[in-house]
């Protein structure tokens, strides 16, 4: 079968997707307004081949693993999704089958993530494909919850679990590690849907904007992205390991290998929310959060310092895990 | 030199280009919302190395060219440049000259197109480079011009000069041809500066929204942009190739070379604007563009029919074109 052309594309797959203001996708470029009182929020990651996801995966996952991604970013900023432009380079042995099924996981995540396709583009390049994502959403005019605004004494959230991405990574991988073999295969299965299918908190965005004083996605790693967060400006943090919260699986993979400690922290794709919350407002925050549906902890406190956040036992014994930061870069 | 890694890449060289609502870049998303009245406008074009461009083009004029090939769709639609995000794919071997030397042409094009850098995103590929842009714009609310909303009797008409990016290819290309030996220097320079520099129509804008009834941008190729602006509405149109601008280098090349002129109809990278303007309009139309720098010509009409455009030479006789679309598909 003749593959399509790029309007040929547009008119059978991608058309169909598209939003008001996107007049059809039948012109090159679509109008958006913020609802009365709100700012727009703009932010763009784009997911490679090889690098962010397995060339095999799934092409419905790999579609919402590029939505996820941005949606997550909205998420964390107190924003309400609105819309995305994408922009597609497909290898030269791209498929109209694979194509298929990445259109159908990408009205998926679409209609989920309440986002309207806006616009895009679709090149061809000789090499691994790329897939880009614009996403927009809103907030009430200056309510963006910004990354870097955390106060000394600010205790440190983060939503439901860490290191699932990272582990589901591994059991993904060419090599699956040893731990997995006594693993049951509902908890790996857990793990990896958690790499290919991010969950971006929406649902916390509100609560964000009432009570983070700051706020960022995870999804460079817990540790790194922490840094990220309180480096400099005089601020450090202490984290208490074992309130950083784990998934069932998660945990049965530490209980097997308390090696992997180190994995879960620093291990990237968890597409959850990190966020700095005054002493006075974290009972509210909490209880708000298990409202919405997404459980948030309370790991630590925004200390002074200029060092890199120190990880405690329980019994305060320090951790190093280092502060590296997962880089697809 | 090692190489930085992205925050360092952000650091150096992105976030001194940083427009407001975009927080030195230091946040994962910034804020932006139209002015009072308007509607923001958003599209987004990929340029790839080896398709779009050559890879050992100056690497200034290809990141001009990712933001050229945006601004002129804003300004076929009659928006003015708001700012851009920049999604960035390198490939393996990229170097730190290499993208010095694009951040130099990134921030010289967004000074001239009136453009802030809003976000983005730095991936490594290993395949050719593909740079993503999204770019923003904004119209007074409502006052999008659209593609597909030409009438039958409107005037078409065409900015600044037609075909010379499509000759400087030729000459930029690895065999260059026969006529390019009879040609001046400073003539074969000024196609090439046309193929590496689009010079989206931004001027035109309000002309374009007091005035033109559909409107689009001039990438593909006149003839096959022509057809998309016309199609699936009962209607088509007579152009006199004769009334087809052309610049004094790409009329000396045409003299030389007869056999041109259907790529110089056909070829893409134009960015030139394409527009239907009511008959009682066109006066008026034409003289503003003159007066904003930016001549229009009136190339032919909009008429009855379901076929491609008719092509025909000054004395009526039809010239068969072909229809086709510079692809970069």
């Amino acid at each position: 079968m003749a593959r399509p052309d790029e309007d040929g594309l547009i008119t059978r797959y991608f058309a169909p997707l598209a939003g008001p203001g996107a007049d059809g996708l039948r012109d090159d470029a679509a109008t958006l307004s913020p609802s009365p009182g709100c700012d727009l929020v703009l932010t763009a990651d784009a997911i490679v081949a090889g690098v962010h996801y397995f060339s095999d995966d799934p092409p419905g996952s790999i579609a919402r693993k590029a939505l996820g991604v941005n949606v997550s970013d909205l998420a964390a900023k107190g924003a309400r999704p609105r819309g995305i432009l994408l922009t597609l380079a497909l290898p030269d042995d791209w498929t109209e089958a694979w194509l298929a099924a990445f259109v159908a996981g990408l009205g998926d995540g679409l209609a989920d993530f309440g986002l309207d396709l806006l616009g895009g583009d679709t090149v061809r390049a000789a090499g691994p494909a790329v897939i880009g994502v614009t996403a927009i959403g809103e907030v009430p005019t200056g309510g963006i919850v910004r990354r870097r605004t955390a106060q000394i004494g600010d205790r440190i959230c983060v939503s439901g679990s860490i290191g699932d991405a990272a582990l589901g990574l591994l059991l993904r991988g060419p090599r699956p590690p040893d731990w997995a073999r006594a693993m049951a295969a509902a908890d790996c299965d857990a793990l990896v849907d958690r790499y290919w299918h991010p969950r971006p908190r929406i649902a916390l965005a509100p609560i964000l904007r009432r009570y983070a004083r700051a706020a960022m996605d995870v999804s460079d790693g817990l540790a790194g992205d922490l840094t990220k967060m309180i480096k400099g400006e005089g601020r450090s943090a202490d984290i208490e390991l074992s309130r950083v919260p784990l998934s069932a699986a998660a945990a049965n993979a530490l209980a097997l290998e308390p090696a992997l400690l180190p994995l879960i922290v620093t291990g990237g794709d968890d597409y959850e929310i990190l966020c700095a919350v005054a002493p006075e407002n974290l009972d509210a925050c909490l209880a708000e959060a298990v409202a919405a549906g997404t459980a948030l902890a309370c790991i630590g406190t925004v200390t002074a310092g200029f060092g890199p956040p120190a990880f405690q036992d329980a019994d305060g014994t320090p951790r190093a895990l280092g502060t590296g930061s997962f880089s697809h870069f």
